[in-house]
């Protein structure tokens, strides 16, 4: 580990070889215009604090927080199969041949537990699409007076839709009801090209992720 | 992001002064004797197919997983509270005033999640003190034919027992879990001091962990 800029770039091409499942995708729109209040817009949605100096940002949260007509954000549900929810995770990992019975099963046991396991999606309500998800697991701890930590997974916003800052609704949203659910903090796995994305939605770069492979 | 080395010495700064809960304290040992074994060993508790090149590796797999006395390997339960839990669980974070009752309800809850949550700890028997502790926490995919991941949380290690590779026993134990409960793979952050710790442990650097604290 002499050199992370190497090893970083060795892991990205074996994700490419592997199609692996980390792969964070993304909108890539380039424009930093009104950055900090992206990111105001993020945090504002996650706190009724709002203090004099954030009036203006909270005029911009309605603006994030307004999902414009056809998309919808609500919870995944077993009909999401036909709604091209795989084909979808399919832009970010391997996902086989996944049957609609196992996806329903699926489905079912992730909501069996209830608080600690969301998974959202945004659909175009016109065309019957799924066009953005992201996971939130809540993890129990001991520490921190018995906190809460909310980990994100599998942020996928579809290729065809990006540029809308979808994939910023999707992980703030997830943020916040992390928060709602009270996790003391939020924490995701990503790629460094990713980054930039996630310190837009209010995110700081912490430490090193490691994988073992079965 | 322009440079990586900065930024984590920036971190774990913070990180002193902060005194956060996401730095691993493991094993200090420097010796690098048998690496490859070790690792043989730890990926050796995990699978049963043995092939003849690993039957050395299999003997030190013996070596790995038998305790020595006075130290056994167990699930976390809630008479733990009295047997010093949350003072090991000190070196590694903030833990706060927790009272027994809010230490069971807890473990309780923790329980109810069933195979999706498992904290392992190491007693020392005759001490009756919790020497060793580390989560698994599995998370449940649609993707990766309806796959399942681990995540390897809260790893430490008392340090009047370090140098015992207690911190690589509770590791490969969850890591060992999480193939039996179907994962195709484990993940865990941690610092870049500890990477090495966790190469032991059969662990590849991979990704950037991003965080945001409420």
């Amino acid at each position: 580990m002499s050199d992370d800029e190497n090893l970083s770039e060795e892991e990205e091409a074996e994700e490419e070889e592997e199609y692996d499942g980390e792969v964070e995708q993304v909108d890539d729109e380039d424009d930093d215009e009104d950055e900090d209040l992206e990111l105001g817009a993020c945090l504002g949605l996650l706190s009724l604090k709002i203090s004099e100096e954030e009036v203006e940002e909270e005029d911009t949260t309605m603006e994030l927080g307004d999902l414009p007509h056809p998309f919808v954000v609500r919870d995944l549900e077993p009909s999401d199969f036909r709604k091209g929810h795989l084909k979808l995770l399919e832009q970010l990992t391997k996902v086989g041949d996944v049957s609609e019975e196992a996806f329903t099963k699926r489905v079912e046991e992730m909501r069996k537990l209830g608080d600690f396991h969301h998974v959202v999606v945004i659909e175009d309500v016109e065309k019957q699409a799924i066009v953005a998800t992201a996971t939130l697991l809540v993890e129990l701890k001991l520490a921190r007076n018995c906190g809460k930590v909310g980990h994100i997974e599998d942020v996928v916003v579809d290729q065809t839709v990006r540029g809308q800052r979808l994939g910023q609704r999707v992980v703030c949203h997830l943020a916040g009801l992390a928060e709602q659910l009270g996790c003391y903090k939020v924490i995701l796995d990503c790629t460094e090209a990713n980054a930039p994305f996630y310190e837009k939605c209010g995110f700081k770069p912490k430490e090193l992720q490691m994988a073992q492979y079965f």
